[in-house]
Formats: structure tokens, C-alpha cells, sequence
């Protein structure tokens, strides 16, 4: 990693977030405190609970803090109305220290759109986005492919998906070193000409803006790796998030129903299990270290609510990444400089 | 296959229509008219060349006729200035035997949009359709799972949904013997409230159509099979389905760069190649047999441009069988009680 500073860089953790709360935050920060003495990580959360589990590790950790917070969202709570409903919750009080400059970035495996409602409200918006994006890393034959939106905003206008271009490879070309990052719009056909209103709107636009827009590209571009960067409504974006996420769960039970013909079957799958998992594991996105949340004007990386220990690990990391690079600086920066957006 | 009627039901064959025309075509065609008896197949295009093809195999069918067309349609033809331009286009031909009941259904793997065009302006559209569709079988964990549409009409309205929603129910009915097939709209959340503007008026009236409809379904229920029929707007279904194309070619991708690590990696993917292939037979989609054209005043079916023999026989069978079961009379029959489109 390029560190452009050399200060301690703070996250605060939403230790109530995700399926496997509080065990798995408090695991995955205890690893990231332990690998990493450039970061403070501060857990918060209910905190007899939190030292509880801190004591079973038997670690002492000068690095780890723990803040308490003795409400939490759940993922039943409407994103919408939790934000004034709990407002001692262990994510909006996460979010306050980073307002208030006591933390500079916040990770959370919780509800999704609370942690994004939140996000908003708390930190606002960089000067010249209209709205936030959440990406997501797609497995490809390159090695990854970035999407936003991936549900954010569902009925997009083309300027939001020009926002989202800019973001998304400023975001490539720093977080995943990525030369100049290929930007596609996501469509039907390669051609210009081919598209829905929204896209063809916003096509016209890309072309003007400071990118490697290289034009169209459709749904197996993704897998295939055509490019680093593919834009798209939050409504398409979520819905291929989603069917990613599930060839997994396909693949699993097909070797699982082959499995179960017989006893040559019940053997032989057992013995490809390994290897599949090991070419497969891109697809397990409870291994995978979050997902950015770009525009807000604060960082706030948003995992998946079954996110492992290791994955809290990765995204604290993560966290960590985007600060030393000021990549929310980067953005404001390129955004001067796209005409279209920032009149 | 339930037989409504027994007639003999004539089928003309694209010849000309897919990457490996005129061969599979023909050889699709013989292996069809030999295995079934009832049903007369009608193969179109330069009469010489398919000729040649078919007294290589060695076989003479009574059941297997030719047509000369001596002109065809390209991949790179724009479906658009197609109609005019090639007159006599075996794509072309095949049509108008069928508008002048000289043949029941039509065959092809030939280029989607020039097959959609002329189905509709030569079959014009069952009454009360605003909109025809192509649906398409993605493989799921109950068996498939038909989405419609994959790509007729990108910026969909919400009565070309409900459209989609009937003749989708009626075809998993009658084909795939689904008995009261779930319906779901693909949508970005379970509950009602979750959706675009498109999908949020399309619910409204999908509760009231004559359907088993079960509300929205996300992205990954689709490999779930938690529904029947799957339906969407054609520009995201066309995304969808052009992603669950490229599934394959990244398994293999990864496959072939894990067989690349060493001596032993490449037996043992050797060994596994075999079983994989059984696995993931549903996701290959030049084995597929067609998808249907639903909502024009006859039959289409439209093939992958890399439909195997085996692929255009099955597309021959689904032909007859869409025929023998009279969909287009039932989907009519079903539109005039939806009050809602039928006003």
C-alpha cells in the first residue's frame, strides 16, 4: 500500500453489524488491531459484551478501544426510520465520532441502507455528487470487476451515472492500481445506438467526462472482464449483485444432488470439493471485505451481513487504504474538472 | 407430449440462420423429420447447398422437404433496414409460407432482432398484445426458471409487464406442465414497496391479473428457482441473461488456469472436466433449445447463433408442441379476462 501519510488512522466498527454480531466485528477488529499498529480500531457497541469477548481472545491491545453504544440496528429496521428511532445506536454513534473528528472512517457488516441513510445524514455528501453509490467487486477472468450502483439509487438520472463513472475509477486506479481504468456503460448491444432512454442520455455524457470511457459493454462483460469499471442503475446493479451472489448456492446443490446418486458420486465430489472451493472462492462474497461507499463525504465501508472475521479484517483495511489516499479529495478534485456535473 | 390434435404439423427451418449455417440447420432438420413422424420439416434457404448437406447423410425423408431462398440474413444486418433490403431472405420466406398457411411454425438461430422484426411485421400480434416477448430458461436449483423478457422492449411500460406476466404463466403451464405457475416480478426487494418506478405500477396490476402472482423476487432467486416465471423489463432481462451466458466461460477460465499450475493440477482437472460438464450442463447455452417469440399471431422460435444439431431438433420439437397445444389461442383467451389490458 502507498501511504501518503504516516498518521494513526482511526475506524471505528459497528460492532453490532452483521448476521454474526457482536462475535465477528469484534473478532475481525482484534485481527486487524493485532496485524496493523498504523490503525486504531474502535469497536462500538454494547461494551460489557464487547470486553467480554476481547477477554476470551486474551489479547491486550494499546491499538483496540472499545466505545459503548447500547442500542443497535437490526436488520429488520426500516432504514428509513431507525435513524431517529435509535439514535444511541452503535452505528449512528459510530458515525458522530467520525462528524466530530474523534474517528476517520466507519465499517459496518449491518443493515445496508440504514448504514447508507445514516452515512448520508451524518457525513452529507462530497460538493458536486447528487447521490452515493455502493459498489461491488464481481469475480472476473482479469482477476475483478467494479459495478456501481448496486442499489443505492434505482431510478437513476444519466448525471448520477456520470458521478458514479468518475467515482468508480478514481476509485479503481488508486484502491486496485489500475492504469487508467476502462469505464463501460452497461447496455444491450456495444453500439451507441443501443440502449434504454437512461443510457443513451447518459452515454452522450460519459464521453465528455474525465474517464477512459470506452463505451458500451452488456451483462457478460462483467464475468468476462472487459473492463476495470462498469456503470449502471442501482436497480440493474442490485439485481446482478444479487444473481452473482447465488451461482454459488446453484453450483453447491448441483454437487450436492450429484453427490447423492450414488456412492462412486458421494466420494468423487468430495474429492473435488477443495479445488472447486479454491477456483470458486471469488463467488463467496462472505469471504469478500466490503463494499465502498462512494460520495459520502466521510468513509463508510459497508459489508456483507454474513461477513466473516477475516472479511471485517480486509474491510478495516480497506478503511484504512481509502484515508491514506484521500481518495474523497481525489474525487472533489475530478469532479471540478467535469463541467457537465459541477456547473 | 400431450397431442391436442394430431395433424401433421409443418415446421420451416431458417437453414441459413446461426454461426454454423447451413450445416446444423440441416443436420438438425434430418435428425428431427427422422425421429418424429408427425411433423413435416421444411428446410429454407439455397436450395443446392442444403441439398448437397442432406444426400451426405445418406437419408431420404418423406418428411423433410426444401424451399429455395437464395438470399439470408446476416448477424451484422441491422434487423431494422433487413426486411426491406432482403426480400428474399430464407428468414424472409419461411415467414410468409407460414402467413399463408403453408407452414405452422418457424425455426431459427439466426440473428434475435432481425427474427423478432419479421415475425412481427409478417405474423403480426396476437390481439390485445402490445408488446411481443422472448423469454428465456435459466437453470435453477428446482430444475429452470423462465424470465421474460430478455430483450424485445427496453423501456417497458407497466401493461407490457402484465402482458409478459400472462403469457409467461401460460406457456410454464402448458410446456413445462407447471401446475399454477408462480409468477414473480423481479424486483430490488420482497416487499411491495421495493422497486423503480416500473415495477412499483406494474405490481398493482399483476395482483389483479389472471396469474398466481407471488410479489417481487430479487436477483438471486432466479438460480433459486423459488418461482415459476420470472418478469422483467427486456433491458434488464437481456443483461441477466447475458450474464448467466458468461457463468460458463468464467468456470472455464478458472478451470484451465488452476490446470495450468502444475503436473498434477492438470490431471486433476482432467479428471474433474467430465463430471463439471454434467453439473453445469444447464448453463450452456448452445445446448439449449430455443426460446420462444410469444405474442405474435403465430409461431417463432429463436435459437442460440450457436445451436448444436441437437439444439435446432429441440427447438423443432418445441415448435410442434407450442403448435399441437394451441398457446397463441390460450394466451388470447386469457387477455380478453384481464380486464386491465383488454379494455
Amino acid at each position: 500500500m502507498s501511504q501518503e501519510n504516516n498518521n494513526i488512522i482511526r475506524i471505528a466498527v459497528d460492532a453490532m453489524g452483521g448476521d454474526f454480531a457482536p462475535e465477528y466485528p469484534v473478532l475481525g477488529a482484534i485481527q486487524a488491531a493485532q496485524e496493523n499498529k498504523g490503525i486504531e480500531v474502535i469497536l462500538v457497541g454494547p461494551g460489557k459484551e464487547i470486553n467480554e469477548l476481547i477477554a476470551k481472545q486474551n489479547v491486550s491491545l494499546s491499538n483496540l478501544k472499545v466505545v459503548n453504544a447500547d442500542e443497535w440496528v437490526t436488520m429488520e429496521d426500516s432504514p428509513a426510520e431507525v435513524f431517529k428511532a435509535k439514535p444511541n445506536s452503535s452505528l449512528n454513534v459510530a458515525l458522530k465520532m467520525q462528524r466530530e473528528k474523534e474517528a476517520d472512517a466507519l465499517v459496518s457488516a449491518g443493515n445496508t441502507g440504514a448504514v447508507l441513510s445514516h452515512s448520508t445524514l451524518r457525513l452529507g455528501r462530497i460538493q458536486g455528487i447528487g447521490r452515493a453509490t455502493i459498489g461491488a467487486e464481481l469475480p472476473s477472468i482479469k482477476g475483478s470487476t467494479l459495478v456501481f450502483d448496486v442499489g443505492t439509487t434505482v431510478d437513476c438520472r444519466p448525471n448520477h451515472l456520470v458521478e458514479y463513472a468518475i467515482m468508480g475509477s478514481i476509485f479503481s486506479k488508486n484502491i486496485y492500481k489500475k492504469d487508467n481504468p476502462k469505464v463501460g456503460l452497461l447496455s444491450i448491444g456495444e453500439e451507441k445506438t443501443k440502449g434504454n432512454e437512461l443510457t443513451l442520455s447518459a452515454f452522450e455524457m460519459l464521453e465528455k467526462a474525465p474517464i477512459n470511457f470506452v463505451g458500451n459493454v452488456e451483462g457478460g462483460d462483467i464475468l468476462r472482464g472487459t473492463v476495470d469499471v462498469v456503470i449502471c442503475d442501482g436497480f440493474v446493479g442490485n439485481i446482478l449483485l444479487k444473481m452473482a451472489e447465488s451461482v454459488l448456492d446453484l453450483f453447491r446443490y448441483k454437487m450436492k444432488e450429484y453427490s447423492e446418486k450414488g456412492f462412486f458420486q458421494k466420494i468423487w465430489a468430495g474429492m473435488m470439493r477443495g479445488t472447486l472451493r479454491k477456483i470458486l472462492k471469488k463467488f463467496d462474497y462472505q469471504e469478500q471485505g466490503g463494499t465502498p461507499l462512494l460520495g459520502v463525504n466521510g468513509i463508510s465501508i459497508i459489508g456483507h451481513g454474513k461477513s466473516t472475521p477475516y472479511a471485517i479484517k480486509v474491510m478495516i483495511f480497506r478503511a484504512e487504504e481509502v484515508s491514506r489516499l484521500k481518495i474523497n479529495n481525489k474525487i472533489e478534485l475530478a469532479l471540478k474538472e467535469n463541467k457537465l456535473i459541477n456547473k
